[in-house]
């Protein structure tokens, strides 16, 4: 089957001149794959003049005369923006004529909306935001709640954990990925009681877990998907980001010290640049809303042309494979599971 | 004012090997400090026997029968466990020979040992842990809690920033620090209510309240101090720490990739260790509990010598400045101002 992804080719920071030249080069790289970029068809149109591409005849345009703005209230949004860029692509996805919608809009807007329209997956108390991250060990884990629920139940933290293990085991192949539940000590005594009812939950519940890994344990790879909810995972997921920008700076700081160290990063160049892509942010972005009835992906609001791409591809990706089916089958099982006669004596 | 600090010499994963070498070099570094050591005394003596130095006349040693455990629950350590070396070294405190205490053992068994013998502070709920950490422009960034309180009030937080605030003032010399406070954007509406409630007093508390910083704000350097429940804390901390060491493993893969990539190594080695250098985690080794009637520092239970010395110069620093006065003092004048007439009408 063909998957059609919509794009937001108003959203984000920069907008067309990031949307367009990236949509045109992730149909090159994805010879089945189509788009439809949905804005201001004028502006689309003059854009995509300027860029000369084989892969144009899987690109349509679909008009819509507004524009979210990147710190437009959600509500405010959802109630005057019936024909925004953002809201036409999600509806594109409703309606069944794209199978995945990105953004890279006002991420509150885009969480709003797409839970408006979409709805979620029955079993599903709220969607939540999910990124894959990199590990010491090379294979990514995938993360979950990044900030859509400030407060989590522990029903809500297992159904992270279900969600997160199905997209990992559809996106990476990995099968029965093992879960952890973030805290502050690997204890089950640990914790608010939140976490811990969430840990009985999480063992009870025929996923592969781990039981708690701490912060320090994300990105070592000991587990494949790390459930938390959406403050702590979203103040983690940015500390990440501001130690590795400090990072870099103060590598910069280091090799152009004196004309030694200036010559010395000059011979090391292929090799700093090799580093410096291990830890690109623009190769991990696009987080996604996990838990809707239809996939939706939401790219760094900041990032380029390359950024926005990867955020294509993990949209691509989510719907080739299914990811909401897989939820979907999975949570009813659950269901089923917490309804008989075996887990209600406990 | 001679100011003595007290050592728990059989605490950490290593005991003496780290902790004696460290002490001597601290009353090298620190011509008027004094130490006693507790613990096993024959262990001791037969270990400073070891090492010659000058400042050995300035070290007492006291006896303690007993060590806690590195996993001993705290509620056991503190019932079982009353001439361990890390209660004999709080008693000291307590007792005005020493004006600090510093070990290397079980966080919990010596926060539970700390709060029991010492008390908080009258108007301090908990003590919290504070770390100070590295920051892009060069200035430290103190954060609590890191650990000791799951879930906090809004009042709690209050008290935390006004901790943070005494603590930086004290020991880095800055009038007024800026005061954050961690959260998921930097609106007013973000966060759980707690934190959106702590937002409004720390506006009216007379501290240099700057708002709401997010997780990358931390390592920028944007506010001296940056308050959060234990919970957020402790997994922003260690996911920093993970972070780091994944960047450090990246770096030594590209480097010893080829033999070429070996030679840039070798001729960059210099830059490598000053890079390196500034990440390392034994410069900001030693987490102060702060919000008790005296010093207590709590280092790292795998750090070496040179890490506990920085714990040891920690503990001293605090003593020294008298962190503990100024925080009585400045939580005196926040519960009048809390009971004027103004404060009550709002």
């Amino acid at each position: 089957m063909t998957i059609t992804v919509a794009v937001d080719a108003m959203g984000g920071d920069v907008g067309l001149k990031v949307t367009v030249p990236a949509s045109l080069r992730f149909l090159e790289e994805h010879p089945e794959a189509r788009l439809i970029l949905v804005g201001d068809s004028q502006a689309i149109e003059a854009e995509l003049s300027e860029q000369a591409s084989a892969a144009r005849d899987r690109l349509d345009i679909r008009h819509a005369s507004q524009v979210v703005d990147m710190d437009e209230p959600p509500q405010l949004a959802l109630k005057n923006k019936k024909d925004s860029s953002m809201r036409v692509a999600i509806n594109l996805v409703k309606d069944g004529e794209a199978q995945a919608a990105v953004s890279a809009g006002n991420t509150g807007a885009l969480m709003a909306t797409a839970r408006f329209v979409l709805k979620t997956i029955p079993g599903i108390d709220r969607p939540a935001i999910a990124k894959l991250l990199p590990t010491v060990e090379g294979r990514d884990t995938c993360m979950l709640d990044l900030g859509a629920n400030v407060d989590c139940t522990p029903e809500q933290l297992l159904q992270f954990g279900i969600m997160g293990s199905e997209l990992v085991s559809c996106i990476a192949g990995r099968e029965n990925p093992r879960v952890g539940l973030l805290n502050i000590g690997s204890e089950d005594i640990k914790g608010n009681e939140s976490v811990k009812r969430a840990s009985v939950l999480l063992k009870e519940s025929g996923l592969n877990f781990y039981g708690n890994v701490e912060g320090d344990d994300v990105y070592r790879g000991k587990v494949d998907v790390v459930v938390c909810d959406g403050f702590t995972g979203n103040v983690a997921l940015k500390t990440s980001e501001g130690v590795a920008h400090m990072v870099v700076m103060f590598m910069r700081r280091e090799f152009s010290r004196t004309w030694w160290t200036r010559l010395c990063a000059l011979m090391a160049m292929s090799v700093l640049k090799r580093f410096r892509n291990s830890l690109d942010p623009r190769r991990y972005n696009g987080a996604s809303f996990l838990g809707l009835k239809g996939t939706v992906v939401k790219s760094h609001g900041g990032t380029d042309a390359l950024g926005f791409g990867f955020a294509l591809h993990q949209a691509w990706e989510e719907a080739r494979s299914n990811v909401i089916g897989h939820i979907t089958d999975r949570v009813v099982l659950q269901m089923a599971n917490l309804k008989s006669p075996v887990t209600e004596a406990n």
